[in-house]
């Protein structure tokens, strides 16, 4: 830890003196004060891009829900829960050069959160939970007015139709590129060390080998810094 | 792990001979491939009782969910995701001279549950979950009419009137003695190191006092001991 900061403190790479937001990890959205649901993402490419962000010279922002990996050295970190306040902690953390949303927010949060465990009523009826939509930070971003990141990049998490999907969510979102990957349990990406990405940007969808995530993360840092000079 | 492995079997301890099942940790319930509703037991007080009937000699069987912390030396092993294939493995471990089921079973499954990820519509609807009432391991093998475990105990996990909501467990589930404790987030029981338990039996409520759970254990332990001597 102490020569990653170390190096990054020295570092004069591409990125030198360029502030990178990066979301990582799940978030926890909670049902009781003992319940909650989450999701199946580690936090570990996330994580490795930070650390090759931090390797070229960025000053790194690394906003994390719960993951399992643990944070990369020498960056700014901010650990959260809920997407709510992952996205409080994105605008707190603006203006920034680019912004990389790799955190698999939950979409929804339950609106109905009890402030005491719920119990079986004995009867066997089950409990309702009501969802609410949770804030949508890749699009908020995208679409400011001003003081728009120059580059917003989002993930997508996808288990069937990956390209198609993603590039619809690029369209949706108003973002400028999407890292897509088909996180079907039978590909043992979520969780496990290697990724296969799609890289997917306003001229067409480009399509990387699988490889580590460190591997991974090292390229897409590569290209950040390309798209900053 | 070696030295525990050893010291387990060379244990001549009272629990010499006897098969003591444990269960600990959360259950993970999915909703979709990536997502899953969990609970914030870390399966440290499950862990730290395992490791504690395992120095008093018991032949000790460790049913866990995906805990925080890692399952202790000299048990056999049993890892598990959701509160079905918990209460299967607690099945093919029986017999035993007692059950301790200190696991955070989830009691609701997802029942509609997808096989592919839930996405959002783009109408701001909300996803439906349907939830299904999950098996009851500890009043399953409280009442088994043939070959019950000598002593069952279960474990109440409670946010508010925990001996009075605690003692009409222990009736409801037929089990022998609840173990009950206040998982409030302010006590900071719930993922941490100490724990303030009240062991209920049939002649009544006995409070100990806030201790290490690895003191909950012991003594827990040596109550079970003295329980099948």
């Amino acid at each position: 830890e102490i020569v990653a900061a170390i190096e990054a403190a020295l570092a004069d790479g591409p990125l030198k003196g360029r502030h990178v937001i990066v979301t990582s990890g799940p978030t926890h959205e909670p049902i009781d004060p003992v319940r909650y649901i989450a999701n199946r993402s580690s936090g570990a490419q996330g994580t490795a891009l930070a650390r090759a962000l931090v390797a070229l010279g960025a000053d790194v922002t690394f906003i994390t829900g719960p993951a399992d990996v643990p944070p990369p050295a020498g960056v700014n970190l901010v650990r959260v829960q809920t997407a709510r306040q992952m996205k409080e902690a994105v605008e707190a953390a603006l203006p920034a050069d680019a912004a990389v949303f790799a955190a698999a927010v939950a979409d929804w949060r339950v609106a109905s959160e009890s402030a005491s465990k719920i119990k079986k009523d004995g009867k066997g009826s089950l409990p309702v939970l009501e969802f609410a939509e949770n804030p949508d930070i890749l699009a908020g971003v995208s679409r400011m007015k001003q003081g728009r990141p120059a580059l917003v990049v989002g993930f997508a998490a996808e288990t069937d139709d990956v390209i198609a999907h993603a590039t619809a969510k690029r369209a949706r979102k108003g973002c400028d590129w999407i890292v897509a990957n088909d996180v079907s349990p039978e590909t043992g990406i979520m969780g496990g060390s290697e990724n296969a990405v799609t890289l997917i940007r306003e001229d067409g969808a480009e399509s990387w080998p699988r490889m580590g995530k460190d591997q991974v993360a090292n390229r897409l840092a590569q290209e950040i810094a390309e798209a900053l000079s």
